[in-house]
């Protein structure tokens, strides 16, 4: 018998009757014309970040990366498995995307393990931490400001990992070479599960704002 | 100012004035408890495969992990930055998730790229080409089964790929340990982008069937 | 000849026909009677963040002490003159204010002034430069926090000094020991310029978060 | 939860839906530009006395130091916390204002409290007693002059406080070198809670007279 979760196989029969019922022209034509979207997300893993609920984005939309906290590693060609790296590099070459956008969320728990530097690792393998090791500079300093609370650090750190990230898509070649063409931006964007709003990052500055809803 | 693209910006506001108004409870209560979600879905990046779409999953259903092609590594624990491990790591020990779902799905990029050994690197870095490596001892037995089709030798392959991200997941003992405990359930299944149908691994033959939809 | 200047008179004629005349009732009484306001606001002498505009309160209301970034400096009886110390004397002794709110906000002068170690004094006395030394312990981490934006330091840093002002609040005997039997509540809030918002501190974390609306 | 008396929480929202929402413009742009307020007041913090209300001011319009009996002390360059000296410098060689007004009012606690020499401090610290001691040789003679009035005397009080301010303020250099080059004016007023009647002082006799109200 094949099997599924039952919250999973009455999701997707929500889905048949409903968005597909709906969109099934928009669903074959992209079968079968392949899909362009204009848009990649680096986003979390996080169950409340959807970034397709979040941009309320259709089939063919988002091509999106997911993985534990939106960070892009620098740029590292070598012999290693560098899904981050595969996933940008099939984006911008291939589908030749127009946008990236890295989202970050607000209580992310990737963010909140580099932060406490005494906590045990997870497993042998320590995975969360080695992964997370990528902002450890950022984090070390983050969490020596005692003068802020935790939730100040940890949305602080939230926010410098998408600078971070999207620094270090600029160290892929062919992101910087083709945003200096003005053929690819690059965004930060924050979202804030309990409020729903999504801080957008000024470009200049690095400061998170909240665009008008106008 | 901060800026974001226009079809996101607009896509945004339909959520902040359709679902997040729908769903503030939820967000607020996810916001204050944390998550739970009960699945963690490996998927691709593709944007035709979105997993909350196809399974009609509102905030904190699903934790999902999304690269090119849904692969997962087989676990090597060293010093590297592992992505997929990170946020497998998490969702089994930390979440505690009850099913982790490798969903594929046809038309895959990835998985043609995987199958087409003259293609070109996509960049000096060769990331896909890496990437997809993982495959690489099945990709070559698909390619030499000349009496398949171009499309038959695609699914083939992305449907290997499935079961072979599954026999990874037993690789790390974090995972074959709950299993064996009854604790954790692993499920493969595959999405065909043109018909919206969903085919769902048997998991004593690894075979891919529909499920019953009544 | 009595002078003032001209926006000031025009202003005064616009109260004498305007608020003092629809509520001179209220003035006459509160001359006849005394001020009885429940609530004591430290604030700063900043233009845009006036309290009785942003708490639309009217004559006897608030009693509201205005000093360079709403600092309260600790407890030290001695023979120095004290105008925060005796504010805060008056308020809680003669006037027996049932609330104490510290207000800061936005794009404060005196924060942004703590934070630049290098500005020369701006004039030989450096009067700004002591009274905004007694938060010079937690400007000096916020300035050394290098991955925030300039704008996240200065918030940060606001926001801290309402906490610090609370906590030297509670260093008078007749704070503490009024707050303890539960005749006497201290408050933090922050004030948005911009976008005009009151963010309130969350008296068990410190955080700062936007209240219900409705 | 954040936390604020219902007085302020109620007020602020007839802030956001009026005030704020008329002059949201005005909000931004001060917040962007920064505030260049040609005026400072000097005032009491008494809650019958806001000078945003007196005179009709909006945003970005005053700068606005409020201590108890709207006193400034003489220049003293030391190495103490001068709250109300920082206040001074930082109008005038930082915002540059153009007018600086010491407005006392009637009916001022402060003042009753200097006037009554008989009264127990209020608290050990004696706050109130140290900082009203700066106008104790004035508030002696007033004391006893017996042929006037308990009104009279406070009245009288309460203005020569104000000329004191004033000439206090003309011992700091910055405000008596700008005064004399004509870029900075010195002004006292007193407002009448009881008729909302200001009073302004003549520069020449020190006398206050009603402005004309045509």
């Amino acid at each position: 018998m094949p099997h599924l979760p039952d919250h999973l196989l009455t999701g997707y029969r929500n889905f048949m009757s409903g968005r597909y019922l709906a969109e099934s022209g928009r669903y074959r034509s992209l079968a079968r014309e392949g899909q362009s979207p204009e848009t990649m997300i680096v986003a979390c893993c996080d169950s409340r970040a959807a970034p397709e609920a979040i941009f309320d984005a259709g089939p063919g939309e988002l091509f999106v990366l997911r993985n534990v906290g939106n960070l892009v590693p620098p740029y590292a060609p070598d012999d290693q498995f560098h899904s981050t790296s595969a996933a940008l590099e099939f984006a911008v070459q291939s589908l030749k995307v127009k946008n990236i956008v890295v989202m970050g969320h607000g209580r992310c728990g990737g963010i909140r393990a580099a932060l406490d530097s005494t906590a045990a690792p997870l497993s042998p393998g320590d995975f969360i931490g080695k992964w997370m090791s990528l902002i450890a500079p950022a984090a070390e300093t983050v969490s020596s400001s005692t003068f802020m609370t935790a939730t100040e650090r940890q949305t602080a750190l939230e926010r410098i990992s998408i600078r971070y990230s999207i620094a270090n898509l600029r160290t892929f070649p062919c992101v910087s070479i083709l945003e200096g063409k003005g053929r690819l931006s690059l965004h930060g964007a924050w979202f804030d599960i309990s409020t729903g709003e999504l801080w957008v990052m000024n470009k200049e500055t690095g400061d998170f704002e909240r665009p008008e809803m106008t």
